[in-house]
């Protein structure tokens, strides 16, 4: 009992409890589509009850292939992503299938319907939560997984991948003291996530370590979407005392206070500095291009696709969380304040 | 002879004539790894030489798997077509591998070893220009290609989708021309991509049609890139008698040229008018939101996932080359020429 070995668990055995021959429960082992589904569930079912593990996570016949699943291909951050993933994988001999699945259980269906027709050797989620009967089937199907999440540092049920959202922060709101601004904005993510959190504490540890009191006039809420920036942004210019630089906790945010800047006949940076989160391709060809803090995505996707071939060959991993640094990016979007 | 029979030349045949076995043969046709390259290569002439067909192109077994194959994954419409290709083939119950082959033939390569390991139903490359030895390779393979090429109308090797580059250019002149612009400047693309050609005649036909003659001083060379975008604005703003418009025939040449604009004081759409072509996702977040021609990337990469599985089903089409048509998308970046 509590060994690290099969304890005795036979296929054999499960094949007796379920009622079926050897060779479908060997089939339902191996993640193979010709069994019927309630067949499969309740064999997966006895497996996991009786303990039964394989001799080694290590399949016989690699499949060669791994699967990067996203909730929306939607993102302009999904390519960064993907090219990481897919760089690593194919330099090891092994194809990236990407695979879209809308928040849907339908969706789902078909992707994991896909995958248990060809066979994969292990998962990357890009997402800040897996859903759970998503979850369960995969613990089903015994696979290796890893989460990439920008987003959140909540804790994950399995490998996570993410950015350093306190830093990052830190960075850029250090950077724009530096500049002279005493009075920074500051335009939230939602409020749900960690990574808004993070981002949020690292504007404050800023303006604390410099000795300036956080004036909650100056923190308005946003969702990361370029609405969202521009409505923060009208507000924070047409405060009586408005702030002199605008830190936005995503770029699409900051490209919405850009437009917001304009709207009111102002120009970035001379009237007003503007700092994003994301580094985003294409705010290297905003106007101004936009300094920003880059998440390192491409090489989150890079890590990712490692782990989890390191998983796929049997090899245990050092930490299930770990954070990329982040950069901050300068560009031509911030500047010292104009006197006044 | 010339019938579309399997004309008598069996396998059997084959592993004769190359001194091999039967299952070495069969292993070829198949398109598995475990051949040795020089015995593949052998078995893959002799099949070619004797017109060897396969009973039926159809395999007893799918791959469930499909190919999506770039160059790079740099660019910012690549997630477009990948989202457009995913949506197709998971509905269909097939995966999409996405890889990027940097034109170099050691990815190419890698990329074939994968796919030989895992398996495939049928490739879509993403290029103007499918390389010699690639094209050759794949012609062994015997598996579907389909070709999505955005950029050039030259006649390729396999069916192609592309979009309406000269009507769309045509379209957005003649927008620019109904807002009252009668001097617009042209910033054109790569003289050897055929695309590039299209939408330079596209502006010329818009001009022509209106009875305005071509001012050669206001076409300007370019690349599709930002830089390239923002050199040609520059000269065109600083012509002694400059364009009221100028037509971008790509969006990052376009965000070029506004960056050309602010740095000259000047704003879009008050003092010049700017239209893109692409519609990639970001330009209706720029300052102001861009209006642009869309090419349906989306659409091109869902009707080459349609066709490619067609041609893997069996299935023969109908024309070997689609252009599907581009929309002109109304944004804030072109107004009424300003009265001199």
């Amino acid at each position: 009992m509590g060994s690290d070995t099969r304890r005795n668990v036979t296929i054999a055995m499960i094949a007796r409890l379920a009622g079926v021959s050897v060779p479908t429960v060997s089939r339902v082992i191996n993640g193979r589509s010709d069994v019927a589904p309630r067949t499969r569930e309740r064999v997966e079912d006895l497996l996991t009850l009786h303990g039964y593990r394989r001799r080694s996570p290590v399949k016989e016949t690699p499949a060669a292939l791994i699967d990067l699943v996203f909730n929306d291909l939607d993102s302009p951050w999904a390519v960064e992503i993907i090219r990481g993933v897919e760089e690593v994988a194919l330099s090891s001999g092994v194809g990236t299938v990407v695979s879209a699945i809308h928040w849907r259980i339908s969706s789902a269906k078909q992707w994991l319907d896909n995958m248990r027709a060809r066979s994969t050797d292990g998962i990357i989620f890009v997402t800040s939560m897996v859903n759970p009967p998503l979850q369960a089937e995969l613990s089903r199907l015994r696979l290796p997984v890893v989460i990439i999440d920008p987003a959140g540092v909540d804790p994950q049920a399995a490998p996570t991948i993410g950015a350093t959202n306190w830093a990052g922060s830190l960075s850029a709101n250090q950077y724009l003291l530096g500049l002279g601004h005493r009075r920074i904005g500051y335009i939230a993510g939602p409020p749900h996530l960690m990574c808004s959190r993070a981002r949020l504490d690292g504007y404050r540890a800023a303006l604390g370590a410099a000795g300036i009191a956080v004036d909650d006039t100056l923190i308005r809420p946003g969702n990361f979407y370029h609405q969202a920036g521009y409505t923060a942004g009208t507000q924070l210019l047409s405060l009586s005392d408005p702030p002199t630089a605008i830190f936005a906790a995503s770029d699409q945010m900051a490209l919405g206070v850009y437009e917001a800047v304009r709207k009111r006949g102002l120009r970035v940076p001379d009237d007003i500095s503007v700092v994003g989160f994301d580094d985003l391709p294409e705010v290297q060809w905003c106007s101004p291009p936009l300094t920003t803090v880059r998440q390192p995505l491409a090489k989150m996707g890079m890590l990712a696709a490692r782990t989890v071939l390191r998983l796929a060959a049997g090899e245990t991993i050092e930490s299930p969380r770990v954070e990329l640094a982040t950069d901050l990016i300068e560009r031509d979007s911030a500047a010292a304040p104009r006197r006044r």
